[in-house]
């Protein structure tokens, strides 16, 4: 708080907009502050006055009107306009033309004609009946009609057009039980109090309260001339914006209407402004200039053209979208206008999507033929498959395929790789699909579940009874969740220009690190490319899909004995240490966190009758034993069953084996030229420290064993994934064992709610439907109880071990507001899949930005 | 504390055994105050000193000898027995006949015989060898044994043993380099020292720490004439008690071995004590009332007869197994030797169990051939059945059977209620068979993983290669988890006299209530029964598996609309309410919980393809499109899936129908004479507070409709079944919505820990063996991660609503530890099943109890 805010100077009831610097958006309103600010810069505002929020306040409560110095000679009119501190906060319709009456209509009419004069006191007399007396629009809409029905919709000749205004006023009159008033200050008057009153209306309270203004948000309002009107032929308004709305490139964009036209003309080129008044449009393009430098913002104008000449009515910031927003922010902190700080708050991160991912033309039509969940955005077009082996096929052929499954499993990865957009019938946001689907970036609808899909016969039906055969043409659109038939017109990313200058400014002032979770060296060189600070979460289960090792894996998982066990490990170790290798080449002088084996082994074992006797051959075991052995590993809840660090602890071979692999790849690229390697090893689904322990003092014993075997030195890491409540509960514990704690928020969603992701789809939209959640707690953290998980384990876990790193670690880390809520409870990373990483680089920027000025005491 | 402890009177290093009160525990041991009880109750111990923990403490660091009034004259002998502070702490053995040289050996010899004095001194001379001077016990043996060769083992000539006690003090010269000691105050002090020093051995502090001992425990001595070895032919010595062991009932139970014999005499009978000294047995049942009247335990009493008549030596706790447990302390308590709270807080609840099931005699042999989980206690022998509907035909004929299953399903249920005994392959201590194992009172081994089952074969294939046949007569074990062959002895339950009279003072001393999970008729009058408080649990799916009900069930399963579900409810309403109507009249006057529909739909499903078929038929679907709908509703995690309050909000017709059952089966019964029911409703797996409010409003207005139509008041209240870890930490929220939060900590558990009760069984033992778990979390309620979330949700449930009341529901209900917890978390009740209700109402006494005296500032 500054310290003319503790005293501020008494405030004027009503102050002029010329007034500068006085014309305060705390008293007086946003618009006001605008207009003032407008005047200050040069731009031909039109005259006029601001009412304060206590003077308004006070007209409500029936207080005095205080004097406003109005000419209404020379048939000036003025317009009422509400002025709110913040223009989200809405707040009632102008009203226009305040000031006409019986008397003042001949001054009126000298200026633009009696047809027009009639027909803009036929409208305000309408606009005041409705908007300040508040009577039925409807009724005055059908007197309209009837005058003019017959020769269509308009009443042009003036003898009609005032016999409408006389019917207008005598049904004011018999509505309210007075007559229409006929003293300018009178209508102003009733206008303001009107205004005033309707501003505390509970409605309104209730929408601006939605919006986030206070219970005490007042409202200020401004009297203007109403510079229309007295240009005669060349009279008319318009619009005008210095940006170009898709882009945020410079460009010259509006029209302008002409009194008694319908359509607006365009700014340049044949019956344009240009050629009805030369010059202008420059004089607008300059004005537009002056605004965006001096407000710090792109604006779209409202101006009119009479004869007074241009007058600027108002300035609405300019429309744009996602990808224009970032354009128009950097181009004013480089010009000055703003600083980078401002134009890294003003983009909301979640747009930055629109820059990764092609988009369906807004314009291009669609044949919508079912909804699901927006998995992972993009649009995707392609021949419909319903095998992974099929998206392979295709792809070897060049042949673009959107590959439609119940629900993905991982041996779907391949044809996950190969394909170019996912649709599942089940699932839900965090569900196998989507959470591959967001890491490779690859366009994802999941949960439609009103589709039938027959994988036999080839076909999906849709709820309105079409057959779709396999190799049907289809579109996603995993932002919006749609699926659709053919292929609609798109529009392709853009990541150079302003979005990458954005997201260099958001590095500098970020103080909050951001990973990216990556499995392969694919995804470890589009995370490099997305500028990370490490890998956060490598996951070591896909690397055993490969064509070749799968067979390996599957004789591991089958093995009778650890000695049959480790047989096959050995053969895995060289493939999993060339994976570990490949991808610390890429990530040199970064940390990269993997984390041992996941997920219950029955994941891996084949479900087709092929691969099972493949399997056998493979083996040697007979099918039903290989059969019989497949279905001891089945489980009932595997998300809750023998995984994670429960197979480190039952089965040490694979942790150890994982260990020499990691450490042997780090030595042998640390071995070359360049920075160093710096392993994390990172163990899952803990919920007891003595699974840290035990697992830790083998990895510690594989560690020096590598040392010794290779006369080398080692530098790694040990910490946890805190994947279930108690783990955070016993964070205390766990870091007294552990370098680290990384938060896996899918599971520890799923635990802290017992809600499995792979089965919430089901009823997750009946359940934020119905407010039960606010939002969907695998896609927004779950501040009230997973977040309080998280403050706990925090806490807990610096007290113990004050040097400590936390970090985020699930799907969460690509959340702006879940990334903010990480920057608060001190985290030092999260880490996304590589797509969102450009969303997490802004929103740590952000929340690193408001931290900071919170500390500085300034508000937000 | 006392005043007397705050300022103790100086201690002597040495007392006399006949100091009375003087001779504290704390300062010389428990064994020298036991001895000095004895003393003042006039019971015949031999007169003796103690020294104190200090005065031993000095010895060991080789301080001073004390002066010790000793007289060695007249061939008197001395033993030196420790004396720790609690027995448990172990400490050295006794050194027996210390005085005995060869100056002393003539006098001895006078008592007792030449022979058995050089007996005597053979021994000595070894013992002491080994016990105070370290010397391997081996190498005397082998001198006895060399002695003794030829005529087998024993040396009975006076000349042989007279060179062996030579043979043995040379042997000591060769090995210490010092003479065997012939001064008796020499011998004693080495003594004293050498158990001094062993007292502080690093294995010996280890072992007493792990049984409790403080790190600083002390060790008293006891120096005591050695009454043995005076009487001529009548010298021996022998133990008796005044209970029987087995079942704690008065009897005399001991045996006498005169010196010089091997084997004991009986107490009467033939050849028996009795008829060696009359009177005796009769002198030796008053000295064991006495003791037990004086130190308020049934003891085991040490005792020798000599010259000097009969002598108490010592007196041990008298060896009894649970049952007999039970009926000594009510005896003590009926006999005034112990206050009523002290007979409680002497029982471990656990061991209650046997009291409530046939247990395998002890002696019976038994041919184990599998081992699993103890999941539900109780012996019981049957032939082995592998459906559900052969257990329900041999039931039919009155024979008893032993289900066998992989694991078992809610289809099972009947099939469970007919057989006498469970054994599956898979699951856990909470699996479904467990569960409903311990509800029905049925003796379960569940997990025992290394038996194949071949149902299509109908055998079962042990790990040692047997293959037993359905039919085969088996026995399991369900207190130790054992199956085996044939049909040991068994004996029989005992639920009469001392149990239920203990069990009543328990009541009358707790102040937490004791609720049962019961879901039936049948189980809500073995409930009754067992005087629980109310129903804290009652399921309500079990309702819906009875053969004319899991059709419509079915039907309502498969609704395509609301419509025809509700058409499929209408039909289920009446059945439903009936269920409740029948345990509302059992209930009278108690509340009962009865928890809205859990289970995930799909459950209710039949997977048998007879069983499939006649549902197509009784719905009008095809079979194919039976199966589509199954597969549909199948998922991934059950647990985490749609089931709970999840199905009451997407389909809200099915809890609108239980409430309604609900509600008019409480007014039917209130419509009768009698005390009224209290109905409580519980909403299950609830995770947010919305969810409660849904539910909420649509109960109240099926409440408020039924009362309407039926024109009679209602009383009901609404509450949260608390599993989830948000739940628990949202509870604030949510007892504004809940008149109760229970507890259900089965799943708040499995959520804690991220485990699933279904699939921990496979590395349950691992983990409890490796010490990853201390107990299975399943079994004693996980205080530091699952007791820490109750505690939050207990304060702020509290906060919000003082009136809140809060219960446990999970099978932990029953286990102590867990009760304890329960009462000191501010607990109203506890709800476990029937079977275990005897358990948790001692341990809840014992709970109040000990709350009481912490308060009171007692130590416990």
């Amino acid at each position: 708080m500054k310290p003319q805010d503790l005293a501020p100077a008494p405030l004027d009831a009503v102050i002029s907009l010329d007034a500068g610097a006085k014309v305060r958006d705390t008293a007086y309103g946003r618009r006001a502050w605008k207009l003032a600010r407008l005047t200050e810069l040069g731009l031909p505002a039109p005259a006029g006055a601001a009412l304060s929020f206590d003077c308004v306040r006070r007209l409500a409560e029936g207080g005095p009107m205080p004097a406003l110095p109005l000419d209404f000679s020379g048939g000036r009119l003025f317009v009422l306009r509400s002025s709110p501190a913040d223009r989200a906060w809405g707040g009632p319709s102008a009203i226009l033309d305040i000031g006409l009456t019986e008397a003042t209509l001949p001054e009126v009419a000298r200026g633009i004609g009696t047809g027009p004069a009639l027909a803009l006191m036929c409208r305000f007399v309408q606009s005041y009946a409705v908007g300040v007396a508040g009577l039925d629009p409807e009724d005055f809409e059908a007197l309209g009609q009837a005058a003019g029905r017959g020769r269509g919709r308009r009443v042009n000749d003036a003898a009609e057009m005032a016999a409408l205004v006389e019917a207008k006023k005598a049904l004011f009159a018999d509505e309210t039980g007075a007559a229409f008033p006929e003293d300018p200050m009178d209508q102003l008057e009733a206008a303001a109090r009107s205004m005033a009153r309707s501003w505390n209306r509970a409605s309104a309270r209730i929408l601006r309260e939605a919006r986030g203004a206070p219970p005490d948000a007042g409202l200020g309002l401004i009297v203007q001339e109403h510079a229309l009107g007295l240009g005669g032929a060349l009279t008319g308004h318009g619009r005008f914006q210095a940006v170009d709305g898709r882009t945020g490139a410079p460009a010259r964009v509006g029209g302008f209407t002409l009194v008694g036209e319908s359509t607006a003309r365009p700014l340049t080129g044949e019956d344009s402004l240009q050629t009805l008044v030369p010059g202008v449009v420059e004089a607008l393009d300059a004005a537009a200039r002056a605004a965006s430098l001096g407000l710090g913002d792109a604006f779209q104008l409202d101006f009119s053209i009479g004869a007074g000449g241009l007058a600027i009515l108002d300035a609405a910031p300019a429309r744009r979208n996602a990808r224009a927003s970032v354009r128009i922010v950097v181009d004013l902190a480089n010009a000055g206008a703003i600083a980078r700080n401002e134009a890294l708050l003003r983009i909301d991160p979640r747009n930055l999507i629109e820059h990764l991912h092609p988009q369906i033309d807004p314009a291009a039509p669609r044949d919508v033929f079912a909804t699901g969940l927006a998995a992972s955005p993009g649009a995707a077009t392609g021949r419909m498959v319903l095998t992974a082996e099929a998206a392979q096929t295709a792809a070897a052929q060049g042949e673009a395929t959107i590959l439609v499954r119940v629900e993905t499993t991982p041996e779907d990865i391949r044809g996950m790789h190969a394909a170019h957009g996912v649709l599942t019938i089940r699932g839900g946001m965090s569900s196998h699909a989507a959470v591959i689907a967001r890491g490779l970036g690859l366009p994802c609808v999941v949960g439609a579940g009103d589709l039938r899909l027959d994988p036999e016969a080839g076909t999906l039906a849709t709820p309105d009874g079409r057959i779709l055969r396999e190799g049907a043409l289809i579109t996603i659109d995993g932002a919006r969740g749609q699926v659709m038939l053919g292929a609609p017109a798109t529009i392709a990313p853009e990541l150079g220009g302003a979005f990458s200058e954005l997201l260099e400014w958001a590095d500098a002032a970020r103080d909050l690190g951001v990973r990216a979770n990556a499995d392969t060296p694919a995804e470890a060189r589009m995370a490099r490319d997305f500028r990370v600070d490490g890998i956060g979460l490598c996951r070591t289960e896909h690397m055993f899909f490969e064509a070749e090792r799968i067979t390996v894996m599957r004789e591991m998982i089958l093995a009778e004995t650890p000695d049959e066990r480790r047989a096959a490990l050995d053969r895995l170790l060289p493939m999993q240490r060339d994976d570990f290798r490949e991808i610390f080449e890429i990530m040199r002088g970064l940390p990269v966190t993997i984390r041992l084996l996941d997920p219950p082994l029955h994941e891996f074992l084949p479900t087709g009758d092929e691969e099972m006797a493949a399997l056998a051959a493979a083996t040697g075991l007979s099918e039903p034993a290989v059969r019989a052995r497949a279905r001891g590993l089945g489980e009932v809840n595997p998300m809750l069953g023998m995984r994670g660090v429960r197979l480190g602890v039952v089965m040490p071979e694979i942790y150890e084996m994982q260990a020499r692999a990691i450490f042997e790849a780090a030595i042998a690229v640390n071995r070359d030229q360049g920075a160093a390697v710096a392993p994390e090893v990172m163990i899952p689904l803990v919920s007891a420290n003595r699974e840290v322990e035990l697992v830790k003092s083998r990895i510690d014993a594989v560690a020096a064993e590598v040392r010794r075997e290779q006369g080398a030195a080692l530098d790694y890491k040990i910490g946890v994934m805190v994947e279930t409540p108690r783990a955070a509960l016993r964070s205390g514990d766990l870091a007294a064992s552990s370098s680290f704690l990384s938060f896996g928020t899918n599971d520890l969603t799923q635990m802290t709610y017992g809600l499995s992701r792979d089965d919430a789809g089901r009823f997750m939209r009946d359940y934020v439907n119905q407010g039960v959640f606010h939002e969907d707690p695998f896609h927004v953290l779950d501040v009230e109880g997973v977040g309080e998980l998280m403050l706990i384990a925090a806490r807990r876990g610096r007290e113990r071990n004050p040097g400590l790193a936390l970090g985020l670690c699930g799907e969460h880390g690509g959340d702006p507001s879940s990334v903010r809520f990480c920057k608060l409870a001190g985290f030092d990373y999260v880490s996304c899949s590589p797509f969102r990483v450009p969303i997490a680089r802004l929103a740590a920027a952000q929340a690193s930005i408001l931290a900071r000025r919170a500390e500085a005491g300034e508000t937000e």
